[in-house]
This record gives C-alpha cells, structure tokens and sequence, in this order.
C-alpha cells in the first residue's frame, strides 16, 4: 500500500546518507509548472532523483506557452519527446483531466486550480497516520478557505475514505455551497470546532480574498480564524497542527504555533514533518505508476 | 552521416526503455537560450542527457545579462568554466556567427532572429527521408512568413542541397527580396502550390505581423493561406505536412490538418513526429560534433 | 589548506576530459538565489557536479517567495527535504547570517547584499597566489564603489588577513565611513593608487549609483576612476588586472585593459582565469564543508 511503501522511504531519508535503489533509472518525469510552488515542485525533483529518473523543469514563462501554445499541444510535444509521466500544476481546474485525457503516458496532479491536489492530501494522511498511529477515527477539523482550497477537497475525498471524523471551519463566504452534502461537520465557530477535532489543517488564506468581497478584512478574519496560543490556551486543547504551506504568518496561523514542535504547550506544530513526509509520498507515487 | 546516425538513435529510441551508449559521458553543454523555447530547449537537453553529457541552463532574464552584460562577455564566462559546447537561440540574426568568432568551442546554432535553424532543417530533412525514401526530386512546399523565418532560410539551402525541388508560397509582402536567386520556384496562390507539391512545409505566422503591416489581417490570411481540409479536399491533394511548431490553430492550419496523423483525409500531418525526430538529430548533431 | 586543495582541482580542470573523485555523491546541495547571476551560479553547479553532488535550482521568481513566503520559512522548508547545503546570495546585507541561526545545514554566503561575498575573495586570493607565488607583502589596490560592495569587504578582510597591503580608491562619496580604521591605505588619487599597487582589483560600478548622488555622473567617474591604457602607459605602470564581473566596457575598465591578457602592453587581465579559479575554489569550499 502506498503509505507503507512511503513509510520504508521515509526511514531511508532519515539516514545520514540515504541510498535508493535506482529503480526509475531509465524514466523521465517532466515536471510541468504553470503556477509558483516551492515545496511541490522541488518535493517531486528529489523524489524523481531519489529513484535515478530524470526530470525536465518546465515553466511556462520560459517557453513556448508565452508565444499562445495551448496546454494540449504543449504536452503532445513534450510526450514526443519520449517523457514517461507528466507531473501538472496549473491554475486552470480540470487542467489534470484534461492533460489525461491527451496523453498515454502517466499524469500526476500537482494542483489544478481549486479542484484537487492529490498528493498533499495523501501526505497529509500519511502524517496523521504517523502520529496517531490509525486514521479512522480521527477528528480532523480543516480550517479556512475551503471553498478554493484543492488541499481541502483532496484531503475531504481521501480523510472520509479512510474513516476519519471530517470537519470544515470557515466563515459561510468560504464554505463550498455543496458542504452539507460531503459528509463532514461543518462548523463556523472556531472554538466550537476546536472542542471537536484531534487535530487541525489550517488552510492557507489567499490574501486576495479580503479584497474579493468574500472577507470584511484581513484583521477581522485572523481575530475570528486564526489558530493562536491564546485561544488554545483558553480552550484548554492539545492540537496537532497540519498547514499545507506556505504560511501566512500572524494571519491564520499564529507565530507560536507555526513553530511549536514539541511541548510545553497546547498545539504541536508538524508543518516542516509534512514536507519531509512530501517526498516520501510522492517517491512512493512515482514509483507506484511508473514500475508498472 | 548524419541522418544515419540519427536513425539509428531514432529506433532505440522508439524502445520502451531506451539505453544510449554515454559517449559524452565527460562532456558539458551550455543550453544558452535568450529567446523562450519549448521544443527546440528540451530536445537538446534530453539528446544530451541520453548521450551521457552533462547541461547547464542558461537563460537570460536570471543571469547578469539583466545588469547588462554582452553576449561576448557571457560566453567568455561560461567558456571560462569549461564548457565544451554551446547551443545558442537568440533574438539577433547572425548571433551564432559572432559567438563563434569568439570562442574555441563548439557553437551549435538553435535559432537566430530570422536567419537560420539548421538543427530544425535537418529534423525537417530527416523526416522527409523517413516518408519518402529519399529527399531528392521531392517537391516541397514552405508556406507562410518566409520573409521572417530561420526555419524557412534553413530548409531552402538543406533541400535544395540534398536535391530536392523546393517552393515557396505566400504573400508578395512576405516573399525575401532575393527569392527569385534561390532557386526556387514561387507561388503566391495556394492552390497552385499544393498541386505542385508532395508536401508542405508550414510555417508559424507571427502574430504581430498582422499589425506591422504585411497583412491586411490574420482573418484574411487565414483565408488566404491557412491549410484546411476543405482546401486539400477540393483540390483532392494527398499532402504530407509539417509545421516546426508551436503552431497557431485555425490561423496558418486548420486544427484538423494539424491532428489528421493517419486516413481517411486528404492529408497526413507528421508534426509530432517531427519533434520525435529532432531529439534523434539533436543527438546525431551533438555526438558528431563533441567526438571530434 | 583551501587553496591548495583548489589549486589540485584546477589542475584537473586544465585536462581535456577532467575527471574527479565523486566525494559528494550522495549530497545534495541547494542553489538559493534571489539576485541573478551568471559567473557564481553556475560557479557552483559546476563545482558540486564535479565532485558528484546534487544540485537543487531554486529562484525566487518561480517558488513561493513570490506568494509573500519569508526567507525562514523557504530556508525551513528546502532543508525538511533532505537538502545538505545552501548556496544562498540575496539583496539584503545579514541573510547568510540569518539562514545560519535556522539551520543546522551548511550555508555558504554567494553573496548577501553590500555586506560579503567570500568565496568571490577565496578566488582573488588564489588569482594573486597564483600569479605572484605568495600573497604576502603584495600590494593590492581595489579600486571603485568600496562602500557598497561585498566583494571589496571580503577582500579587505581575507587579504589582511593573508598579509597583503592593501588599499582603497575612490571618490570621498564611495569610502566606507570606517574606511581609516579597517588598516588599509586610502586613496581618492588614482594616478598614486595605481603608482603604489602590485596589482588592482576594479570593482563593477552599479550604474544606479550615478542617479543616487554618489557621483556627478557615469562619464567623470570613468574620466577619474576608470583603469586604462592611456592611464598604465602615462604612468609607465605594469599592472595585474582583476574584476569580479560583470564588468561595465569603458566604464570603470577599458575594453583594452579589459582583454588584453598577455604582452604588450601596461596589463595583463586575469578576469577569465579568475572564473575559472572560481569554479576550483568553490570545489575546494564544498568538499571541505562537506565532508566533515
């Protein structure tokens, strides 16, 4: 199973000098940006490398998509090339299923728009896993704009197949209007969501959203949802604390629990584990599609 | 020779798990790229990872060529760091002539302003000898802004070498100066170009050009001079057709013949076989080049 | 000693197919640039390819810098996934320092503001090493805009250090304010400066400086600062040459003085050796740090 598999690499890349076997050796992954990412991008070259594939950085301010190529014609040219999976992060929704449906060759969801991010979620998973040793069962609670969140709809879609308790948080602007048919709780008080949950995905807040008509304002939306010590404290509630990156500091999460990683205190931050745990998941991802 | 070689790359590439022998294995290639690219950039870069060499990326808009340093001094530089081969695409005609006058290396030109794409003409020729056998006697057709192209300047002096009968059609505004010393036949009808022809060479059609005076407008070439079905199909012309890409949909050719890659139809586009073939030239071109 | 380990390396470098032991196999090591660069960047990629490191090429334009993450946070997140060392240049004077107190990980400064940049001033070293067979007593004159540069701080500090007398010349607008306690020799003359020095480190001239009230303008400076023949021949002066590039033609350095790098003439030129001392150096940097 793909967890385990992500597990054994984990305890490898905890070595001072981890060794893989090369088993992708001959593969060639291409890794197709049209959006800004750090952790996803680089999280997928090291895992590719880790394996001994290639990779070709693609991006689409230096290429022939400034010069009006389509998405379609741009992956059929890069399939021509002889690339054996196709690694997509683009701000269009349904880019993923559409690049798919083009192409024979292997395509991985790096984030399409606010539809899905697939292997967030899944590294999510393999993070709860790991600190509670089970996923069904567990209240997870997600936090924030969850109506343009892809974390939060992946994570929505694998969290409830695997048997965890699912709640969203957010004010109503921000819930997605099929919430009350996905199966979780829906909660637009933080403290009361808090009281509920094990444990917390606070979502990254597009600061556009103050000015899109969905918030009055950045300040009133912190005061209302922002995870700090303060409220932690006065709910008397240990949490454990997932963000998908990157943070806005002082905005949904607060300083001290961004980088709370062990006790005292009532929340334990696993914000830079879940990166760690990224490319453990996705070596397993590349290594399960591409040894078939 | 060269079209051999490349070939015989071109069989072992078309494997499930391609093997090169990494006959450049202590080799380093500057891919020096002022102008964006998608094909012509990662087909060099993946013909020289198949052969074993090493590749730097070198663009400009990330490198001191932004506080102003020249084309000479960058090289110089990058020279100074043992590179063993250049391969250059920049916006100003005649750019790899002077990157060649100033160093001992080798010096591959990738597309300079509107002079020449020999790498691009030779994939061209390569592609031609795949469906016809042979380049000599076949009567081909180059279509659109031949005034402005490097690809087109490249293919006329390549074919008409190899002994093919070349044309060119398009509009007089867009006809070089000296055409009528190439040795060439001209059309500026389409319909008696691809009677005369047994394939077509379609070029892009910068856009821009509609508004810089040599065109009435993109609708009115596209009428004019754009390849469609309904044309080939009432001519009832059998034509072969390449494009070096990215191509515009519906401008200079139609979405149908650009995708018809087997019959029924009155055509057979071999576009994405053309982008096949160039990484099989790339490295023919790369290996002959660096095993000197 | 660092120079010496370096000075083995370029000899290897010297060899038509140079070959090295892989000591950095199974590190990884992360390019971290927030300025562009051309000599240092790939300076290092070289330098960790050759000795079998990998290599992570992270900008801030196409990483979440763009979506407002902070310098930590990035630093934080790069080394989650298993990254061993940073290359980190950036705008800000302080950044080395900064990322150092986060990480446990190697950082190597490439460059931080006006503040330092050693290893530019490990390959000056080893340039004048190199050439005059000790750096001891010679007397060394860097000439330009001192109070902003990094490469003039490194320098003055390592060259002190080693021993050598250096001095400093410029306009009054551009001298350090502790310029007189630092234990160089100050000069506003560069006619004395040049009649005082064994050699001449020329400092690139940010253009902006003309507009910021530093100078009157880029044609005085030039007039009274810039280093050429007609300067050397009138002062009857042989002089070593160096720049850390990118230089301004006819600026600060005439395009004589500039390329000339052997007889005749008042000069030799060592800016292209000094790039490819560069790329020793910043071997030599590596394997030291990280084999450890």
């Amino acid at each position: 199973m793909l967890l385990d598999m992500a597990a054994g690499f984990k305890r490898e890349l905890s070595n001072e000098n981890p060794s893989f076997e090369h088993s992708l050796r001959n593969k060639r992954i291409a890794l197709v940006f049209f959006e800004n990412s750090t952790r996803t991008r680089f999280s997928f070259e090291i895992a590719a490398r880790n394996l001994g594939a290639g990779t070709l950085n693609f991006s689409a301010s230096s290429s022939s998509v400034s010069k009006g190529e389509s998405l379609s014609d741009t992956i059929k040219n890069l399939e021509a090339m002889q690339v054996d999976a196709f690694v997509l992060r683009h701000p269009s929704s349904g880019a993923a299923d559409i690049v798919k449906a083009i192409t024979s060759k292997n395509v991985i969801n790096a984030g399409d728009g606010s539809h899905e991010h697939p292997t967030q979620a899944l590294l999510d998973m393999f993070t709860l896993r790991e600190y509670f040793g089970k996923i069904e069962g567990v209240k997870i609670v997600i936090i924030g704009d969850v109506l343009h969140s892809r974390v939060a709809r992946s994570n929505i879609y694998g969290l409830l197949t695997a048997g965890a308790e699912v709640a969203l948080c957010c004010p109503v602007t921000l819930m997605p209007p099929d919430a009350d048919r996905l199966g979780v709780t829906l909660f637009t008080n933080l403290d009361r969501a808090i009281a509920w949950a094990d444990t917390a995905i606070v979502l990254r807040l597009q600061l556009e959203r103050a000015t899109g008509g969905y918030l009055p304002s950045l300040g009133e939306y912190s005061v209302h949802y922002g995870l700090t010590d303060e409220r932690l404290e006065r709910m008397q509630k240990h949490l454990l604390v997932l963000h998908p990156g990157p943070i806005n500091r002082e905005i949904e999460i607060s300083n001290h629990v961004a980088d709370r990683i062990q006790p005292p205190g009532y929340s334990k931050s696993v914000l830079l584990e879940q990166v760690t745990n990224g490319v453990a998941i996705r070596m397993a991802v590349l290594k399960t599609l591409l040894m078939q």
